[in-house]
C-alpha cells in the first residue's frame, strides 16, 4: 500500500511552472517570492462529500471543481492566480481515484497558471480543502465594500443551470438526458472567471463570485458597501437549459437563488459601460447588465413591466436546514 | 440557529493586529502586503476527528493544537508567522464548542503574532484544515535539503511525552493521574518553536519539525540532503514523564518513533555550536546535540557504550495500518 509520502510524491508533486514559487512540495513549507508592488490575495474553501458533492462523484470533475471554486474567489478580487495548497482526507487509497482527481486539478491549474505548492493527506471522511494565493497590483483589488450609488450591476455568463442540474440529480424535477448532461457541465466543471476578473481591475468598483446564489451574494456587496439595489428580472442571463425547459417563475428563482454558478457579480460606474464590454470581449466572457446600485438600502426586483416582483429569497447557507 | 455568516462574524472575525494584513475576514479573499526582501513560507495541515484527536476532545486545546501544528511548520523553516486561514467542517453548531475552540486558537495566535484572515465553515464530519503564511528573509529559509556532512544534529525540548500520553489514553499502558496530566500537556497543547526557528536563521543548515517521530522526520532531511546520520541514543532528551516511568527500551522507542512532539530537529556545523546554544538561551528553549550527519548514507544508532542499537523503526504515517 502506498504510504502518505509516496502518495504525495506520485500524484501531487509536479514542478511548478511559476517563477514566483522558489520551493514547492516536499519541505515543511513551500516558499513564494511575491513581486514588488503587488498584494497577495488568499482564500480557502472546504468541500465535504454528501454536502458539496455526491458520493461517488466523478474524481476528475471533483479535482477540477475543488480548484475552480477557489480560483473563482481570486477572480472576484481581480487577482491573478499564483499558487495553491491542497488538504485531502480520504477514506482509503484508491489509485485510480487519485490519478483522476489529480488530473482534473492539474488540467485546470495549468490553464490558469497556478502551481500546487503544498498540502496534506490523511485518512478520514472524503473532504477537500484548498487554499489559493493570487497577486493583484497594490490597491487594485475588487473588494465587496466599494459599490457606489448609480453603479451598474453586472453578471458574467449565465445563471441557474448548475442549480437546475442539482435539482434534477436530487430527483426534484425531471430533465431529458441531453438537457441534464448539458446542465451538469455547469454544476460539475464550472469555469472560473480569472481573465475577466483581472480585466476588470480599475474598471469595476466592487465584485463577488456567485457561489451561494445571486441575491444572497449581491447582498454581501450591498451590506458591506452600505447600499441598496434595483434588479431587472427580465434582464437576468438565464442558463440555456433552464430557459429552454422551465417556467418563468422557476427560471427567476433558480437564477436568483441557485448556488454553484461561480460567475462574477460586479458593479461599475455607468461611464465604464464601454470599458466593461471591452473587458468582456477581450476575455471572451459574456456579461449582462442586470440593474443598478441605490443609495437607499434594500434589494428590489422588477418584472419586464416595471412592476415589483416577489421571489423566494433563500440563498444557500451551509448551516441552514 | 446561527447561519454560516453569523458564525464567522461572531467567532472568527477579530481585527488583525498585523500591519501586513490589508484586508481580513469578510471578502472573497483576504489581502496581504508582503515586505520587500522576504519570501513567503506556506504550509497546510488537516486534522480529522478520530484520527488526529479524540471524539469529544477539549475544544480549547483543539483550537490551540490546530494552529500549533501549523506554526511548527513555519518554525521549521525559520519563518516568522504572519497570517492563517481556517477551514472547519462541523457536524452541528455548538456555540460553547465554537467559543472555546476560537479562544484556544486566538490565544496561541496572539502569542505568536499571527492573524486569522479568512476561512470557510461547513457542515460535515469534524475536520479542521489550517493554512499558515509566514515570512523569512530571502534565501534564509531552513530547508530540509541543506544538511552537510559533519553537521551536528540537534533537537529542541524533549521527546516522547506526547506519544506516552497517547498510549495511556488508548489504554496501551497505565500512568498515574499526575503523570498522565503532565504528559497530556505535550500531547494536547504543544508549543511551537517559533522563536527558536527564527533565531536559527543563518546558523542551522537544515531543519524539520518532529510531527511523525524523530527518526522518520530526520530521514526526510537525510533523503533530501543525500546524507546519513549517527545518533547517540543516550543523548536523547527524554520527556520527563517518559523518563520517570518507563524502561530504557520504551524510552528510546517513544523518543525515536513517537509522533506529535512538534519539536525542531536541525543540523548545524560544529563551528556554530556556541551560536546554537546562544540562540537557545535567547529564546528560552532547551536544545540537545544528539548526533552528527555523515556523507555515507544510512541512519545508525549507538548506545552509551558506542555499540550499535536496534529499535523498531515505525514512524507514524497516516495511511499505514
Amino acid at each position: 500500500m502506498l504510504s502518505e509520502f509516496d502518495l504525495i510524491a506520485r500524484y501531487f508533486t509536479r514542478a511548478p511552472r511559476t517563477a514566483a514559487v522558489t520551493l514547492g512540495v516536499g519541505d515543511d513549507c513551500a516558499l513564494l517570492k511575491p513581486r514588488a508592488g503587488y498584494e497577495l490575495a488568499i482564500s480557502t474553501d472546504m468541500l465535504v462529500e454528501g454536502r458539496h458533492f455526491f458520493h461517488h462523484a466523478d474524481p476528475t470533475a471533483l479535482g477540477h471543481k475543488s480548484l475552480a471554486v477557489n480560483l473563482s474567489d481570486l477572480a472576484a478580487m481581480g487577482a491573478s492566480p499564483l499558487a495553491c495548497t491542497l488538504a485531502l482526507a480520504l477514506p482509503n487509497i484508491d489509485e485510480h481515484w487519485l490519478a483522476a482527481f489529480a488530473n482534473g486539478l492539474y488540467d485546470l491549474a495549468d490553464k490558469h497558471n497556478i502551481a500546487l505548492i503544498g498540502g496534506d493527506t490523511t485518512q478520514g471522511p472524503l473532504t477537500i480543502s484548498m487554499t489559493v494565493l493570487g497577486e493583484v497590483p497594490e490597491g487594485q483589488a475588487l473588494r465587496r465594500d466599494r459599490a457606489q450609488a448609480g453603479d451598474d450591476i453586472w453578471v458574467s455568463g449565465t445563471l441557474g443551470d448548475a442549480c437546475l442540474a442539482l435539482h434534477a440529480l436530487q430527483n426534484k424535477l425531471v430533465l431529458d438526458s441531453a438537457s441534464l448532461t448539458q446542465a451538469c457541465i455547469d454544476l460539475h466543471t464550472p469555469e472560473p472567471r480569472t481573465a475577466l476578473g483581472m480585466a476588470l481591475r480599475g474598471i469595476a468598483h466592487a465584485a463577488i463570485d456567485i457561489s451561494d446564489g445571486l441575491l444572497g451574494d449581491l447582498r454581501h456587496i450591498l451590506k458591506r458597501s452600505g447600499m441598496g439595489a434595483h434588479l431587472q428580472a427580465s434582464a437576468l442571463p438565464l442558463g440555456t437549459v433552464l430557459k429552454a425547459t422551465q417556467t418563468r417563475d422557476i427560471c427567476y428563482e433558480f437564477a436568483l437563488n441557485g448556488g454553484d454558478d461561480y460567475e462574477l457579480c460586479f458593479t461599475a460606474p455607468q461611464m465604464q459601460r464601454e470599458a466593461v464590454l471591452q473587458a468582456a470581449r477581450q476575455t471572451d466572457t459574456a456579461v449582462t447588465r442586470i440593474g443598478h446600485i441605490t443609495s437607499a438600502s434594500g434589494l428590489f426586483l422588477f418584472d419586464e413591466n416595471g412592476a415589483p416582483l416577489t421571489v423566494k429569497l433563500n440563498s444557500y447557507e451551509h448551516f441552514k436546514s
